[in-house]
Formats: C-alpha cells, structure tokens, sequence
C-alpha cells in the first residue's frame, strides 16, 4: 500500500506520518518513509538546488518542474517500487499531486504536461490512498516560523499559496475514491485518529 | 537564428562550433555559443549530478531525461531566448534532439514521453538548422582520450552508441528541411567549409 499526504507546508504532515508509521509499525508492518525531493543520493543534490543549499541560484518554474519529476523518477526506482514489491507500507511527505498544486494551479505551468511527466517519472506509479491536509494557506505559513521556511514558503505571495490550496480541494474533488480531505485546523490527536481509521479500513479492503 | 550540433561525442563538434563562431563574429555578428548540460548557475548544478562531479551517484535514465530537460528549461529562459530576441545568433553544442537520441534510441525511453517533456522544457523552442555530425560510433569514442570522458562515454556499451548513432540518422531522415547530415570523418577544414556554406546559405534565406 502506497500513501501520500497532501497539503500547505505547516499543515502537520510531518507529525501525522511519523504518528502513523508507528502505529502500523507497532501492528507488525514494515513502512517506509519518504520525503519529496529527495531519498536518494541523487535526489538529495536535487533538493539542494531547489532548496537553495549552498547558495540559492535563480530556477525557472519549467526547470523547477522538471527537477522535482527528476528527484521523483529516482526515488520510485530506487525505495518506493522495491518497498512495495516486498510487501511495505510507504508513506509519502508528498508526491505528484505536490506538481499539479504548485507548479500547475500555483504557477500557472499546463496541467495536461505536468501530467504527462509525471507519469514519465512515476512509470505509472499513483498512490492507493491520498491524506489532504487542508488549511487555510495563510494560517499553514503563520503556523511554522521563519527557521526552516524554505524557498517555496518565502519566494510567493499569498495569492500564490491560495490558488495552491484551491490546487489540492481541486484535485481531491476531481478522485473522491483516492483522496481524503482533512481539516488540518483540528487538534492533533483528533486528526491522527481519523486517519487510523480511514488506513485501517484501506488496508482492511485490500486483504 | 538558432543552431544546434548534434552528434556522438568525439565527433568534433566544438572545434566545429568554435570555427563557426569566430567566422560569424568576423562578419560583425553577435553570436552566443551555448552546451548541454550546463549553462546557468541552476544548469551547472545539474551537470555536476549528471557528470558525477564531486562523486558519482546512480542516475535512474529517466531521472536523467528529466535533469537534462530542467537544465535546457533554465538555458532557454534565461540564455537563449534573451539571445535570439536581440538578434544573436544561437549556436547550441547539442540540444533537445540529444534527449531523443541517448534516452530515447539510446536508452529505450518512450519518445513520445521525451517529445512531451522536451516541449514542455523548451516551451517549443526548435532550433532553425541542425547541423549533424555523423560518425561511426565506435570511431568517435576512439578519438576522444581517457581524459575528459564523460560517463554517457564510460558507462554505456558499443551497442547504446550504434543505436544512439542510428537515432541521429533516423531524426535527420524525418525532417530534412531542418538538419543537415555531414560526414565527420572529413578534413576538419574541409567540414568547417561545408558547414559555412550551409550556415551562410541559410541566413541569407532569413533576410
């Protein structure tokens, strides 16, 4: 089973996916994290130039683009396929969807090419289950402070992150059947609860 | 006008550039030379992954088809459109056509895929004149010492390069308005002559 979590940076993605993953380890599965961009020896150079590690350089969204699809080809490859085909649980601190959101609904990139990498990159690859953690976009950016902001929460304005967070209700909207919306606003013992219940009752069905 | 040279490595193709170059500039031309990977500061990182500078890390082939994309993203943003809208002449030691040859022919990546990945990248840049230097594979790798070998020369076998070499070819046959095919195994002077008389002819048709 593959599961991505969705949604603004200070949404609490972090903290969710580390609650679930030790639920479903204590239950006897083996899960795998994984994080975008990033996870591979590649992948972590890409994410030091989208990230601006070592200086930040000017990135085109066409390039940014294409750089996550990059990070992501290698990533499937490398840790998502391999771990599914023994049988884990991976856990995703986004995927895909993240593309469509920010470079299509946030920059205004052609929602019919970013999907025609993605599948490039992914081989196919969708995630079984989608968690959205939605929240207002302004109230995600108030929550996390400047330390550990990165150059996709400081460099847009507001504007920018609404029609992101807009993006993701889309998208969830478009896959009812693959996508959970949350209100990432609840308290978070609350919120790890539902979504035990909604992983459980998939992992249920695909006994 | 925009050019790009195309063809295996070793098959001489930045003495080629450099000669056209400096006999453009003689001509009072404005004429800015530009190479794949690389570029920009954003490109030069990603070169650096994909020549494995400060240590080689695995490179999946269509991670790689992605960087090589998101490095031309950057280039034709930021260098070559900027270029060609003051009037320079673009000269391009391998461009968009590379990606269909190495990971398309080359590698067996879908070029169908690559077509939708390299518009996207270029945002429908093609250059004006193609100019081809056709070479027997293995002739190539064998002109081009130890030394600054790259790992596309290193890592792959005689067959990916026949192929790739045959993927050139096929490329040319199918749009021969845009690329000239020529024999790189000729005089370098006497290609340098052939390449002139294509060059000239051409700028002369734009007027």
């Amino acid at each position: 089973m593959f599961i991505s979590f969705e949604g603004p940076d200070g949404s609490g993605k972090s903290t969710q996916i580390e609650a679930l993953a030790a639920e479903l380890r204590a239950a006897g599965r083996e899960v795998v994290t994984v994080r975008e961009p990033g996870g591979t020896p590649a992948g972590e150079k890409i994410r030091a130039i989208l990230l601006g590690e070592g200086g930040t350089v000017p990135v085109d969204p066409r390039a940014d683009a294409l750089l996550f699809n990059a990070s992501r080809a290698q990533l499937v490859a490398d840790v998502i396929e391999p771990a599914l085909a023994r049988g884990a649980i991976v856990i995703a601190d986004r995927f895909a969807d993240s593309t469509l959101a920010y470079q299509g609904y946030g920059s205004g990139l052609p929602l019919d090419a970013l999907r025609a990498i993605i599948r490039f990159a992914t081989a196919g690859r969708i995630p079984d289950l989608t968690l959205l953690l939605d929240l207002d976009a302004g109230h995600g950016l108030a929550r996390k402070s400047g330390r550990g902001r990165t150059r996709f929460e400081e460099g847009f304005d507001a504007a920018f992150h609404e029609r992101v967070a807009a993006g993701f209700r889309a998208l969830a909207a478009a896959e009812p059947t693959r996508w959970h919306l949350l209100d990432a606003s609840a308290e978070r013992g609350h919120l790890a609860a539902q979504i035990s219940t909604i992983v459980r009752g998939a992992l249920a069905a695909t006994r």
